[in-house]
Parts: structure tokens; sequence; C-alpha cells
């Protein structure tokens, strides 16, 4: 045995098999590295998320205030999203865990050698099977650096909507001191430059991961310098900056603050909260949909109009109520505005996957323990990396032994 | 149960989880066919490669005639990668097989609606959990036009193998008329045309990948027109020209025929079986692993500077032998002759993966096992969507049924 | 002559030149085309400027509220790049104008052609020198997609800070009801939907013409089916996508309105004149620099903190100015609400390039120039094209009676 | 004077113009020395291509053997792209030459700054005209990177030329020792591996190029952190990638050289000297050009079919021109091997554009010309940077000695 795996290591330098194994003994210590902490992120963000269950926000739809939610829900589809960013990256881990050694310079060799412990002894899940492909295909380089970039170009959109939300005007994300940039001259501008930051990063990365693949384009399906070790370092500051992005924003989330009168004050002039007024309508007075949505519509037009708020705009409803079907509203002034709170419209939206209290909280299992899932699979990855390695230099240790020239 | 479903449906125009239900549905149909096509692509690359699981070609690498195998062999590397391929384009269709439907404009709905029903009509493994995230995320296109350009980029780089074998002074692959271009004015000059339309048409594809990619970069996480239905139109078109790839290929490859002599003299001219020299005379002779290089080194830098090939250079490999060991070979002409062939050179390569008849057929069985799995995959989602989409039609016309006014 | 040029189309069919030579006036059309309405756009861009000379407008950095200015300033700075685009284009469109004509298969022809005379009835400036160049090298495709791209991407940012402004917080721009959506459901929300169309316009077309570029990455630099007319087709729909850009970006600035009281507001609540309070000090007052931004600086702190705005805070300002000089300010009251007036603020900024009539009035004056410039040089294009297809048809006719069979 | 100067510069610290004009200062210094190696390429490329102005080489189009050239007429075609490319760069550098000094942090400033002179003393050709434009516009950076582009992207091309000219099959092109890999193993195995080298740079700087562009899409049409200097910094290492494939290919062109034998042979077996077979029987013997190919093409395929070369031919001509005419040939067997000759082809071709002697004569005069242009360009440019570097500092030195502080 131990003779097999000398001659495969002497035979070895610079040799095709070598150079994509080392390679991907590279990317996986750099996946694994970049997994622990977008899962370390994932669990500030679930952390975050918990505090904020029932802070208010406003959401956006075309850029314009849309309808009100907590901080907790959005987190949570951050959270959903990063997830399954995860899973693609370990998917990717997964293409990346075929060993190529005992393929040589593409063919084999007629020595015996047992690719089965090869791989083994390398941490690696099994050999590559063809030897030819071992050697010539770069999809294992392809599929990591797409799935990285699939998860930088969601993180980035994030940035977008946080950078949004501290905008002086709209003001619902309080940024900390710390990580926003105060000009001596403009003592009272924020500049959240740390979210900008991040929006680059995230561009940066997805630069990056298109220049890897990029290079890998109208290349011929076989050995060739343009896929082997040197050229594949260039790729390596993806993950320098992945990993930048990843650790800036798990300290800048939990850093951040709601503002949540001014999230409420947006929701009231802005009437997000009309379609629950439509759907109590349609529930409790027997309105057709079409009806509801009238009288809604009707009292959100006036209400605005006259410069007014939502919450205060009972008269505009009871006209409206009364132009559209006839008769004065059941609905009393206290009911409207009841109905018309942010925190009812939030409460009453306890469908699956809805922000209201429970909902949220059967989600926030269902992420954990996804979340624990994932990390499973990492450790599992992970400690076979590090058995092999012991497991090596034990071996390597008995050869010297063994090796009477020793 | 009826009227949940009608008034959803009812509230559902121009809504945000309505447009991303759809976009679902068309991504999925259009997947579905896709891999259907890659699947019998498969099937056909196995077929061809059975046929030619002997027939023998030059590999090459960094442009450069490497080493002997045989065109089922390097078939059987671009199945495997095809494999890898279509498995990422599977793992896609997973990502977009929640159903949004429910989450409304975002926050979803205080009517009582059954999100998991909803799902199950329309075909979808189970509803997208977080409403917001249901309408804002887009990573279930990215993630698919990503999976998508890793298989056309994998197929290019197969072509420009095949654009290479197919060059007038290389001839190791002949492409039959049908699919060259003959010049009126240069009867002689055989374009293989169809070859770089291959390599175009993948070029295509990605770029037609990369546009939808790009287009929702630095966009927000929040609902907008740039992921709406319109726009994901765009992106269909990646799927036609990947189509038209994979047709083409499956319709070129097994009619392709290999130039076995013309592989011959190439590799006897390049001295290609050399490591087998190599190999044979560490075993058989006990010469060191570096005693054995340089006598083989010797031999082809003799046998190239003479302008003579491998298989008639006994006399050199003699006097290498010699100047090296100090001895003469026991090997002798008809030994070094039955040494050097290329046959030998692929029936000793019979470790896993390796191009030997029975390390290819062991591969094949694998492949041929991994085929019918994925074809299981695909069958299973497709008889999903058949089946919902007979309940659906069931269902509405018992509520067409129950409608009085109809 | 008439043999000549008959005997050169008659080779011609299928051949290097002809196909390149196609395209390059199928480009040269689309680019005249772009250009008109490039210039068209300016046009608009220039009157709407004028119109809006004296509009205040907040202008942003890092997303937050940084200067007063004008409209028309803001849409300058836009006309300039715009401008430069165009130049750009133009410079495309002349690596465009050598014609291939002449150079055959890639060597040229041992017929007396007069690939001057080819040129000049083509319409072209002159012939593509080299012959094999004329056929192997698609610089010119790739330059003019170059170009196209780099219009697009300026344009496209322009269309996130509309977006921006015309947010419900924000409220800067006002959107005319043609050009934005309202939800039955929800009256008073505005959706600029015509905005995130040019932000996605933009981005398709970026992707459509990374498309062609990339398709023609690692090709060899030889005649080749991936730059020939079929091929090509493919990048007119960048053409395509960037005219509706236009088109649409042409319609709507023009259509849009300030809100200039929400300028007034945002400006005065967010201290934006604080340079000029703070330029006035140094100059009036003796004030060091260092000095003067102390005393700017706290008095916006306190405003802010106060919940007040610059333009009530001459108390705050004259505690600053106190605390840091030691001394009560020269200034009064009334100098000092007319010290930070956004109106001041623009009138005093006439240096080169700035908001201020007169300097701004100077820019317009030379933008106009630029645009008839311009138009001259596209004028000259077109008009060569022309005069060469009428003399082309002319000696067509010629030809024909010349033609004994004929 | 000098006080305007002092205060701008004190007030510039980590403000827009500022960060702008240094980023621009750091491009025009790398642009110009990447252009000044662009330029000695060229002069490397015309000294080799006047070496090889008559050395035969075959020229190929969709991957096969299409015409007998020269290498100089090749280099030629070469030289004139990347005369184009320079000429795009330096495009893109006067795109750069515009100052943002005096812009301040967009809206300019009260004080008497002299833009004019901040443009002068700064090297610049011009002040950036509008102030807000001036910080808030990036394509200068834009414009630049696709110029970079789009040259690398052509010499790649080149590149993959020339890895096909050297694959052992084909053999046109030797790359010496210097410059190949060889293998222990393999000693015969001469891998290009900086032919590769050559385009895996060209791609990286592609990408590295894109990521830059990319960065900037979807962002605002404002000063923000994704466009200052720490930003781009990122773009730099283009520049390198870009610097070092000017180098490495400046370094082998002149190394490399063409077999001619192999070139001939080739030539001779593909019947590549075909079309003035049948470009003389039209001249010379009145066949119609209908006749004529018929001729050719089916001398062609007899010579093809019976394993000859088209210059060994003579019989199957006459053969095929008295079936296709109904008479004897008037061209005797000397004249048939003549009007085949490579040679002959070659100097037939004298059309402008051509690879004769004399029209390769008239386009190297032409390049020379370009080339001491775009030189003298460049010099203008840097001289003027240096000059006012030098007023600069005396300026400086001017400052200090009248500040009485010093």
């Amino acid at each position: 045995m131990g003779a097999g795996l000398a001659s495969a290591l002497q035979i070895g330098r610079a040799r095709g098999d070598l150079d994509h194994t080392v390679s991907r003994m590279e990317l996986r210590t750099r996946l694994d590295a970049l997994v622990t902490m977008a899962l370390h992120l994932v669990g500030q963000l679930m952390e975050k998320a918990r505090l904020e269950r029932a802070t208010l926000i406003v959401t956006y739809s075309h850029g314009q205030p849309a309808q009100p939610s907590t901080f907790g829900h959005y987190l949570a589809a951050a959270i959903e999203m990063l997830l399954r960013d995860i899973e693609r990256l370990l998917a990717a881990r997964a293409d990346v865990d075929h060993c190529p050694m005992g393929a040589g310079a593409m063919i084999g060799t007629s020595f015996d050698i047992d690719r089965e412990m090869l791989a083994e002894l390398l941490g690696f899940e099994r050999p590559m099977l063809n030897t030819y492909g071992a050697v010539a295909a770069v999809d294992y380089i392809t599929a990591v650096y797409s799935a990285l970039k699939l998860m930088v170009l969601n993180l980035g959109r994030v940035a977008q909507d946080l950078l949004f939300w501290s905008a002086f005007e709209v003001g619902q994300l309080y940024v900390p001191n710390s990580l926003v940039r105060v000009n001596r001259a403009l003592a009272q501008k924020r500049d959240p430059v740390s979210l900008e930051h991040l929006r680059h990063l995230a561009s940066q990365t997805c630069g990056r991961c298109d220049m890897v693949i990029g290079a890998l384009h109208n290349t011929p399906f076989t050995q060739m310098s343009d896929s082997e070790s040197m050229a594949q370092t260039e790729g390596y500051s993806a993950f320098e900056s992945a990993a930048r992005l990843l650790d800036l924003m798990a300290a800048l989330v939990p850093a951040c603050r709601i503002n949540i009168e001014r999230a409420e004050m947006t929701a009231d002039a802005a009437c997000l909260t009309l379609a629950e007024l439509t759907e109590t309508l349609v529930r409790e007075t027997g309105l057709s949909l079409h009806q509801a949505q009238s009288v809604a519509s009707a009292t959100a037009t006036s209400v605005t109009t006259a410069g007014r708020t939502l919450h205060s705009g009972y008269e505009y409803f009871a006209r409206a109520f009364e132009r559209v079907t006839g008769r004065p509203p059941e609905m009393n002034s206290e009911n409207y505005v009841e109905t018309v709170r942010t925190e009812r419209f939030i409460a009453r939206r306890h469908l699956h996957g809805g922000p209201a209290a429970e909902a949220l909280e059967e989600a926030f299992l269902l992420y954990a323990e996804k979340h624990a899932e994932l990390f499973t699979t990492l450790s599992i990855q992970t400690s076979r990396v590090i058995a092999a390695q012991t497991t090596l230099v034990s071996i390597f240790h008995t050869l010297l032994a063994d090796d009477p020239e020793h």
C-alpha cells in the first residue's frame, strides 16, 4: 500500500490530477470557512429577528410605501433567502468533493493505484470517476463561484433596502454613529457609507466570481493552464470580499434600530392599512370585494387630498361608504380607528408565512431547524477533512519508518 | 373552500404573489422540457459511448497531443459532466417549486387562505414560507439561469474540442456532409459550421442567462417591476437557444466518426504511449521511476529528432537504456513494440474511471443508474404538475356548478 | 468598371467580406437611428433644463440630502454625460465606416478590384485596409456595443435618482398620472413603474450588449461563423431596447415636475445651505475656515437636535458663534436668514459649471454648440450613405442597360 | 491667486471633487504607461512583420485551412487592430482629462475659485464643466475599462490563433524552448503554456474590467462610495494584467518562427491556391466564373480523393477542364504548376490591403505614420502632466515663501 501511495505522489508533481486535487482542497477550505460565516450571519439575523418580531416597519414596493410589517418579518425573509444560498453553496461543495487523484495526466496509470484510498486519505467524499473528466472538467469551479455570486447578489439587494430606509426623508432605519461617516463641515449629515460598502462588496464579489467563470468560457474541455492552480488563486479574492461582506452585515444589522414613530407616521400618511379596511368590510358587512375596494380606495383618496392621515379619516370613510352602498356604515368611528391600526393589520396576518406573532414564531422554529441541519452538514464535511489529515500524517510516519533509507 | 380560492384569484390580478406564481410555473415548464432534452442528450451520448468504447482517439492537453484514449472514454467524461449539470438544473427546479400564492402584495391577507392547498392545486411542492420573501426574493430566477449557464458553458467547451479534432491537419473527427458547409468555389474545404454553431449557441445562451441575472443586480429586495413576468419573458430566450444547442449536439455527436488511422498515426508520431513504456520499465526491469523516465524520454527525443515514430524506435530505446543503466535492455524488439501499442496503453489503464474496457463498462452502469434516477426525479415533478392541473379543473367545474349565477 | 463590380458581387455570395460589409451596413443604419434619438433626447433635456434653470432641488450624496441646486443644473450634468455618450457612439460609428469589400475570403483576389470605388459606392468612408483583418477583426462590433452599453448604464443611473426622488417620503419629483400605475385596491399608491421600466431597459440593454461582446471572447482571430451576419442579428435587440429607453426618457423627463415646497422643506430641515454660512463667515467676519466650520457645524447639530430647521436657528448660531470666538456675531438675524436661503446658496455658486443663472446659461450655450456639432457629424454620415445609394442604383441601371442579355 | 489655491486644497479633504480628481490622475498615469507599452508592442509587431513580409503561412477560416498568405500580412492585420485599440484608449484618456476640482461636494463653492487654473496646474486639459456631473459622473471610469477590455479581447483572439498554429499536427508556428513547458516524463511534448497564459491574461483582464463597470451598474447618479478612490483601486489590477499581456506578447511574437515547409505542405494538400486557378481560367481562357469554378472544384475533389496534392494534380485538372468545356485545356502542365504556386497566389494579390510585397509595403508605411501620430498624441499628454507638476511645485514654494508662519 505504502509504495502505491509513494509512487503516486512521486509521479504527481506538475500533473493534471494533482493540480486539480490541490485546487479542490483549497476551494473546500474556503467554502467551509465561508459557510461557517454565512451560518453565523444567519444566527445573528435570527437573534435580531426575534428581538424585532413586533417592531413595526413600512415595506416598499416599486419604491413606494406598500404595507406595514415587522422588522422581524422582513429579516425572516432575508434569513430564508440566506438559508437557500447556503444550501446552494453546500451543493457546490459536494461538487468539489470528488478526488481527481490517480487520473494522472488524464488517462490514469497502469500502476495499481487505489483511488478510493487516495480520495479518503485526502478527505474527499469519493474519487472523481472518469479520469479524463477529473482533469478536464472545471464545473466544480464554475459551480462554486456561481453559488457564491447568487448569495452576494441577494445580500446586495438587502443592502439597497437598508440604504433607502436610512435616507434622511425616510428615516425608518437608524444606523449607529460607528457605522456612518460624519463630515466635519456638515455635522448633521450622516452618510451610511457602511451600507454603500455592503453594496459595493456585493458588486465586487459578483464581478470577481464572473471573472473566474468567464475565463473558462470557450476554452477546450481538456487539461489546460487556464484552470490550473495559479489561475485559480485569482478566484480566492472573491471569497475574501464575500467574507468581508458577511462580517460587516453580521455586525451591522444587529446594531441598527428601527425608528418606529417614523414607520407609524408613514404608514398612516400613506394609508398602508387600507387592505385591512377592505377585507374587514367584506367579512363583517357583507360588501362584495369590489364594493369594499371602492369604499376603501375613495377613503384613501379623500384623506390624501385633504392632507390628512388614514387614522383620522373616519368622516371620509363614512361618506365613501354611503356613496357606494347607499346606506351609512355599521362601523363606528372607534371600530374604524381600530381597523386601520398597524398592530391589527399585522396581527390579523397570521397566515402561513405572515408577520403575526404566531406565524412568525412557527417560521423561527423552522429556520432554527434548517440552521442546525446545515450546520450538521458543514460539520460532517469539516470533520472528514480533519480525520483524513490525521490518518494521512500517521500513514506518512509509518511510511517513513518503513523506509530503509530513512 | 371554493370561496377561499375564488376570492384569492379575484384579488390576485396584477398582484405580487400572482406574478411570481405565474413566473415560477413558466420556469418549471421550461425547466422540465429542458431537462427532458438534456436527459435525451445523455442517452444519445451513452449509446454513442458504448459503440465507441474501444475507438482510439488522441487526447490533448495544452493544445498538444497528450495520451491515447477511446472516444467512449472521452464521451463518458462529457456524460458525467452533463449528469452533474442536470442535477444542478434539478436543484434549481426545486428552488422554483415553492408557491408564493397567498402572499398577496407582500404581507399576506387576513382572509382565511389555505396556502398549502393553493400550492398543491397549482402543482407546487409546497408554499413559499415568508410572504415578503415570496414576492421580493428573486433567487429562484437567478438560481435557474446560473444552473443553465453552467451547463451550456460546459457543452461549449466540448464543442471547442470537436472543432479542433475536425481541423484538416488534425483530422481525428469526421463530421458528415450534412453538418458541414461546402463552398462551391472550394469543393474540398469542409467547414464544420455546425460545430461553430454549437460554440456560438453556448456563448449566446451564457449571455442571455447573464442578462437576466445582471438585470437583478443592485435592485432592492422588494416587489418591483424588474422581476415581474414581463421582464422575465426576456429570459425564456435562453431556454430556446439552450434547447437548440442540446438538439444539435444530440444529432451531431452520434453522426460523427473517428478517423482511427489518423489517431493512430498521431499517437505514434507524438510518442503518446511513452508513459506505458516508463511504467513497464519500472514494473518489469526494476528501474527507478527516475531512470525509467530518463530512458523513455531520451527514446522519444531521439525518435522525434530522427523524424521517426515511437513504434519504430526500438534501436533508440536500446541505446538510451544502455546509456542510463550501463546494460542492454531485457526488453526485446517485439516486447518493445507491444509495450508502446495504443491498445495496450488503454487496456492497462483499467483503474477506476480509466479507459480500459472493464473500467468503462463499470462506469456505463453507473451512468445508466444515475440517468434513470434523474429521469425519475423529473417524472415525479411533471406528474405532480399534471395531477394538480386535473384536480384544479375538476374543482373549478364544481365551483361553477355551485355558483347560482351560472 | 462595371465588369469589376459585377464579378465582385458574383463571387461575393456567402463570402467573408460580403458578410462583414452587410453587417457594417446594418450597424451603421442602426447607429445613425440611435444617435438621432439620443440627440433628440438631448434636445428635450436641454429644453427642460432651460425651463427648470431656477427650480430648486435637493441633491444627494451617499443617499442623503447634500446640497441645494436646481433641476436645470442636474439636467445639465445629465446632458453633458449624454453628449459624451453620443461622441463615443460616433467614434464607434467611425470604426464601422471601413469597407471590407474586396477582401474576399480573407486574402483578396487577383481580379483588378477597385476597393476605393467599392467602399465609396457602398457609402463607406474608406476601405478597410488589411484584407485579412477586414474579415477576421470584430472590434467594429465590440466597439459599438461597448459604446452603447456605456450610454445606457449612464441613463440607468439617472433613472435610479428619479425613482428615489419620486418616493413618497422624498416627494421631490412628481411623475404624472399617465406614467404611474395606480392599483385599484390602493388608489393613493402611485407606482412609478415607468421609472422602474427605464432602469430595467437600461439593465436589459447592458446585458444584450455584453452578450454580443461575450460571444466573441476566446474565439480565433479568423473568419468564423460566430461573427457572421446571422450571429450579429442577436445584437440588434440591444438597439431596440436602447431605443425604447431613449424614447421613454424623452417623454418622461419633460412631463415630470419638481415639488419645490418639498425640496425647500428638506433643504431647510437637513441644513443643506450650511456651506454657505461657513463660507460667508470666512469671507465677511474673518474667521478661519476651521472656526467657521465649527460654528456652522455646531449650529446644525443644535438645530437638528431641537427638531428645528436651519432657517429658524439664529439663536443656536449666535450661541455657537460666541462659544467658538468668544464674541457675539456681527451677523444679525435677518442677515442670517438671508445667508442660509437656498436661492442665495445657488446664486452665489456662479463659478464655472455651477448652478447660478449666469454659469448655467454659459453652459447651455456650450451644450447647444456641441449638440449642433454632433448633429452635423451625424448628417455628414447619413448623407454619404444616401448619396452612395443613389449613385449605386444609377450605376446598376447603366450596367443593366449595357448587358446584351438584358 | 495663492490664497484661492490654498483654501481650495484645505476644503478639499475627503470631498467629492478631490476624490475624483485623484482618481483621474491615477487613471491617466496608468493609461499613459499602458499606451506606451501598447505602442511598443506595435513597434515589435511592425519589425517582425517586415522581417516576415514574404514568409508563407496558411490562414484559416471556420477552423480549416483557407488560403495562403504571409506572416507579415497576418501581423499587419493584428497591427491595424491594435492601432485602433490604442486610438480607443486615447479617446478614453481624453474623457479622463477633465478636472473636477472646484466642484466641491457637488455644487461648487462661493469662493472665487479659478477652475481653469486648477485644471491647468494639475495637468488636465480643461475643467469638467458641470460641478454636479464632475462628482456624480463615472463614465470616465467605465469608458477607460471598456476600451481596455476591447484591446485585450482582441489580443486574446490572436493568442487563440497562435495556440492553434503551434499544435503538433498543425506545426505552422515554432515557439522557442524558453516559452514552452517541457514535461520531464514526456520530453518530446512541448506545451506552449506561454500562449495559454496570453489567453488567460486576456480573459482575466476582461473580467477585471467588467468588474469595475459592473460595480457601477444600477447605482445612483450621485456622489457615492462606490466610485470613490478606494473602490477604484480594484480596477488597477486590470492594468497590471493587461501590462503583463502586452509585455509577454511583445517578447513572444518576435521570438516565434514560422515552419514554412509545413505551411507549404498544408497549402498544397488542402488545395489552398484553388482560387488563383479559377481566376486565371476566367482571365486567360475566357471561361465564365461558373465554368472556372466547376473545373477548379472538380480538380480539388479528384486530387483530394486520390490522396494527392494540388501541385501534382495536372492530370485531374485536364480531365475536369475537358469535362466542363468539351475541349482540352490551353494551360499546359508547367503553366498549371506555376498557377497553383503559393508565391504566385500571394504575388498576384497586390490589391489594396493584400499580401503582395508592394501592397504590404504601402500598408507598413501607413502603420508607421499612424504609430508616430499616436506616439505624438501620447507625448503631448505626458508632457502636459510633467509641465504642470513643475509649475505646481514652483508655485507651492512661492506660497510657502509668502507664508509669514513659515
